[in-house]
Formats: C-alpha cells, sequence, structure tokens
C-alpha cells in the first residue's frame, strides 16, 4: 500500500462520524486518531516504548522548536526525527507557522514570508512556504503541514480574507518546494469563525489536492459553541476521500464533538501538561492529584484504567509524589493520561463500526458536561 | 531460609572481598551488592520496572523524609513501604538519624534523643531510638537501621568517644524497642578517622549482636585515603558472618575499593543525582552530556552498555535533551547510570567468584584516577 492510501471502513449514520485507516511510510494509522504531542522530539516525561505500550500509533514533532533546537541539520546527520527521538512508527510535523505567528513582538510578516527572533537567542531567523518545506524535508516526517498564515484574533473579515488568499498562495508554493513524495503534505483551512471565509479557504485548498486537508485557526480561545458551529458548517463540504485533522484540539469532549463532525485526525498537548500539573483524565472525570481527598485513599486512580499507574499505585502514592515534588508524579500521570487518550480513540473507533457512536457522545457528554 | 541468614560462596585470596547472599523478608539479595536510593518512596525519574530490569535487588527509603512527607501512619494504612511504592524486592530505611543531625541550627541533642524542626514547615519534632524503631517498624523495610548518633566533622577524639557510647546505649534501646522480628535491624560503627574508637565502637556494636554491622560517619567530607585508612584498619575485625553496609558510597571506585576492604553493600545518591545533572557513568569513564562535543554524535553514550538508553539514543540526541530542558534527558541518564552501578556489582561479583577481582580492581582504578 501506498503512503497516503486513506480507506474507511465504517461510517456513523446519525453523524458524520467515520473510521478510516490512514497509509504512511512508516505504517499504517487507524483514525479517528490522537496524535501525542513531542514539541522537541520527546513526549514529555514519557520513553517510547510507553507510548507504544498505550497504544500510540503517530507522534507529532513541531518543526519550529527543532529548527531551533537541535537545528533541522542535525536531526537530518542523526538520520532523521524518527530515528533521533527513537520513534519508528508514523510522524507529523507542523509547519512552525504558529508558533512564529504567536511570537508576535518578534516577528515581520511579508508575501515572501516571516521575519522572526528566536525566543531562546534572539538571533534573526527567517520561515517561510519554502524553508519550511526544506526543514520538514530534513526531519523526515510522514506527514508534514503546509505553512500557513494564522491571523491573530479577534480579526476583521477583510484581514481575515486577505490571510487566507495569502494562505492559499503559500500552499502553491509548498506544493511546489516539497521534494520527497513520501512524506504526505497537509494543506490547512483557515477562515476564523466566518463560515463562507472557511468555504474560501476551503476551496483554495482543495485546489491543489493534497492527500490531507487539516483546519487551523481553532482551539485558540474561541467557545467550545463557536468551534463547533464551524465544525458543523464545513462537515458537508470536507473531501469525503482524505482524512481531516483537526489541529491542536483537545479535551476528551472536544475531540469526540469533533469526531462527530467529520474529524479523524486530532493533536494536543493536554494529556501530558495536565499530568505533569497533577490533573487526570478518568472514566470518572477529571481528578486533580494533590487534593486533599486522596491523602489516605489506596483506590487507584482509575479502576478502569490498565496503565502502570493505575496497576501499581493507590491514589494516596501519586499524591504523595506531587506534593514531594518528585518527577514520577508527572511521569505517571502523563503517561496515564495518555493511555486515557488512546483509550478514548479505540472506543470511539469500535463505537463507529458497531453503530453505537452517539451512545458513546452521550456518556462523554454526560461526564464532562455535568461535571 | 530465614530473614537474616547470610552465607558466603566465595572469598577473594589477595584482599578482604568476598562474594554472599543475604536473605531477607522480601528475597535474596547478592553481595556485594548496590542499593538505588529512593529516599522519598521513588528512586528518582525511575519506574519500579526499570529497577528491575536494570538489576537493582534491593532499594532504600529514607525514614527522616518518609516520617515528614506522608508520614509513617499513612504508609503504614497503605500496606507499607513496598506496596505503597510498587516495589515489591527487598528495601532498607535508614534511622533517619543522619538526616535529623545535619538539621544543625535546627536540632537539640539529649541522651534521650533529638528534638528538630521539620525542614518543610518548621513544626516541632523528637526522634530517639524508640520512635525511630517505631516509625521504621511501621515502613515495614527488610533491612533497618539503628539510631546513631553522627558527630560533625571535625570532632575531637573526646567528644567523638562520648558520642560513640552514647550510640552504643542507644543501640541496645533500638534492639529493646524494635518489634518485627522479620525486619533485621542493623547496628552502626561510628569513631570518625581514629581507628581506636572504630574499634570500640565495633567492640559496642558486637555486643547487642546484631544480623549486620555498618559503618557511618564516612561519605561525610573526609579524603579517599581517609576513608580507605579506616576500612583498612577495620577489615580484619569486622564479623566473618554478617554482612558489612558502608553508609552512603559512593562513586565506582569508592565502591571497588571499599569492597577489596570487605564491604558487601553500598548506598549512594550518585548514579541519578549526576543523571539528573547530566553527567553519565560509562565503561570509559565520566561524560558530560551538555558539552558541544556531542552535538552531532551518532555514537550511543556507551557501546558496551545494555539500556534503554545506549540501545535506542545517540549521545547527540541526549545532548538535545539537556539542553532542551527535556525531562527524558534526567530519566534517560539515571536509568543509565543504574544499570552502570548494576554491572559494576555483577562484574565484581563474577571477579570475585573466578579470582580475578585484583584485576577488576585494578582496572576501575585506572580508569578513574587516571582522568
Amino acid at each position: 500500500m501506498k503512503p497516503g492510501q486513506f480507506t474507511l471502513s465504517a461510517k456513523d449514520e446519525a453523524t458524520f462520524a467515520r473510521r478510516g485507516q490512514l497509509i504512511t511510510a512508516h505504517g499504517p494509522v487507524e483514525t479517528p486518531v490522537f496524535m501525542a504531542v513531542g514539541t522537541q522530539a520527546t513526549v514529555k516525561g514519557i520513553w517510547p516504548s510507553q507510548l507504544e505500550d498505550a497504544g500510540a500509533s503517530i507522534v507529532l514533532g513541531n518543526t519550529y522548536h527543532l529548527a531551533l533546537r537541535p537545528g533541522a541539520d542535525i536531526v537530518e546527520k542523526m538520520g532523521g526525527l524518527h530515528k533521533f527521538s527513537g520513534w519508528s512508527g508514523p510522524m507529523l510535523t507542523d509547519s512552525g507557522g504558529f508558533q512564529v505567528f504567536s511570537l508576535k513582538t518578534l516577528r515581520k510578516i511579508t508575501e515572501e514570508g516571516v521575519k522572526f527572533r528566536s525566543h531562546i537567542d534572539g538571533s534573526a531567523l527567517e520561515l517561510s512556504p519554502e524553508s519550511s518545506m526544506a526543514i520538514q524535508n530534513q526531519l523526515g516526517a510522514d506527514i508534514i503541514m503546509a505553512f500557513d498564515e494564522c491571523p491573530e484574533l479577534p480579526c476583521d473579515d477583510k484581514t481575515m480574507s486577505n490571510s487566507l488568499e495569502r494562505t492559499g498562495r503559500w500552499l502553491v508554493r509548498c506544493r511546489e518546494a516539497h521534494k520527497k513524495e513520501e512524506q504526505l503534505l497537509f494543506g490547512i483551512v483557515q477562515g476564523g469563525l466566518n463560515l463562507e471565509l472557511r468555504a474560501r479557504s476551503l476551496e483554495l485548498t482543495e485546489e491543489v489536492d493534497l492527500p490531507g486537508v487539516a483546519i487551523g485557526g481553532l482551539s485558540v480561545g474561541e467557545s467550545r459553541e463557536e468551534r463547533l458551529s464551524v465544525l458543523k458548517g464545513m462537515a458537508a463540504s470536507l473531501p469525503k476521500d482524505k482524512p481531516h485533522y483537526l489541529m491542536g484540539v483537545g479535551t476528551p469532549l472536544d475531540i469526540v464533538e469533533a469526531v462527530a463532525e467529520g474529524i479523524d485526525m486530532f493533536d494536543c498537548v493536554l494529556p501530558t501538561r495536565e499530568g505533569r500539573h497533577g490533573v487526570a483524565y478518568t472514566s470518572h472525570g477529571k481528578v486533580r492529584m494533590r487534593n486533599h481527598i486522596h491523602r489516605e485513599d489506596p483506590a487507584p486512580l482509575d479502576a478502569n484504567c490498565s496503565c502502570p499507574t493505575c496497576k501499581n499505585y493507590s491514589r494516596a502514592y501519586l499524591r504523595h509524589l506531587f506534593v514531594a515534588s518528585e518527577a514520577l508524579g508527572s511521569m505517571a500521570l502523563s503517561l496515564h493520561n495518555l493511555y486515557y487518550y488512546m483509550k478514548l480513540m479505540r472506543d470511539i473507533r469500535t463505537a463507529i463500526s458497531e453503530g453505537t457512536f452517539v451512545n458513546l457522545l452521550n456518556s462523554i457528554r454526560n461526564l464532562y458536561l455535568n461535571k
């Protein structure tokens, strides 16, 4: 099977949810999928073998961070991002655009690209469609992302419209600059909360006809209702034969609701970030591990979870680790949260196949909306 | 076999080095042994399953830290230190004495015991032979240590002599207070650098006739030569039928040189502390991981090591993790260093059995003294 091949195996009757498989150069990815975030070529506090045990199939790296440190040249010399990071399964890199546009005062945008200053040492750098492709070609991930413009919100329609037209022109330049066919290039739809602008951006993206389409510019501070209205408005017009990637989303509730609108791929720092901060996702909702209530609790974090944390430790021990500032606390909760997310995605895929997706959607809504 | 049984299986001809096995309530311990330090009921940054894979057989916990946080009552309620920490093999706890005496301005010493203030919240607390035994009985380690007085160095002979006599009286009180026969109580020999005082302290310790004898008051700032002269001076008079534990020591060189003087047991924070700080022990000597020289080095940290770090990662990647302040760097180097220490101890045991211990001693001396 050829990288880029995307096959749907089941479709929910009542929603846009679908189950599929995307072939990449480093193996297949079952969708809907959650991608663990390994910003600096490591999923924070987690060994690659643990990721595999958790059921992770694809890991994300951040081009901006890796280009600054250790540098794309070094990653390439070390055999590429897979070998460098010790993860032999599929990987995805973003374009660096989102991070560069977030620098605000440190950057200058032109039609050519973005000039910016490193947040690490202040050195002057540039990122453009061409350089982002060159860097991502060097990093060597299985899926690479187009370099798009990410306007700061709130943004008036005129500015947003100009911006997404530029993103369209940049997408053509990305396709021209992209040199490695086995790396799948995905375009990114922008347009903020305006459905007409989203439709125009999708049109521009589909003109280039790449193996996947991403929705960018969400999970940037909008409300759940605003995000859902964009996804609902776009669901019917997304290309059915390509994977749909919602960038940077989200909570378990965000994910299951987006699956209902036809989204196939997700990434988010939440499982590891919340884990580091002592917050766990469980089959009974969120748990704050530092809470005094856990002080003498011999129960596992989640009796329904098969992760090493839940199999080996009491809540009392996990609380102790956080109160005593021990690294294992962050490690154990990050790992647990990744298991939770991976199980959620397996449950979603099974439910779509078995025609019970709406039940799952409702149970996740009940779990997180009523608390 | 009964906890406390200690059997010697080989003895080096040219030195006091010996190989043996100590039976504990949670299994046998092959000696000479290095005990990984899990101060707060966790070996920093390491999963228990990784300790097991590294070949660790016995783990140390610190009574002072555990009594303050989470508290011995809670550890006991949670089923004891083994169940609490997820380590099902042998464990040892110290008495809390060393930490309490290190508090200096926060403590007051009498014949009864030590009054001190918690370094965490300043609350007033006491530790005595009786309370140390009670706490260690609650924690439930396989080997527990007598509550001894640890005089600050430099210390005149008169003060040291008074102190070790008190340590002798406290040892009698420890034996009286100790309530759980399956936990092996070890006495501790003090006496600083004075061999006559060491001999007197050993005499007092052996009057109580416990299943193991420890040497305390070293690794507190004395030179290598000073420490070796104490060990050499004591080697012939240590009880041959009991394990000899040198507390808080040390570097690989310290360990192999102490084995030559008949020491069977060691503990030290070095492998994990050095690992967290980016320093690795390798078959070619110490390596500072942040060094620029590793920037583009595709070689493993140590080609002779079978640990996950050396099997999966390049030096370039490990350097990147430290430069980028990623937790996996500390985790990977701590784990590697523990593998290094465990392999060193296996090599020592094999060399004693095979009559090649002096060769090993010389090769470790060459490795660390000539650099």
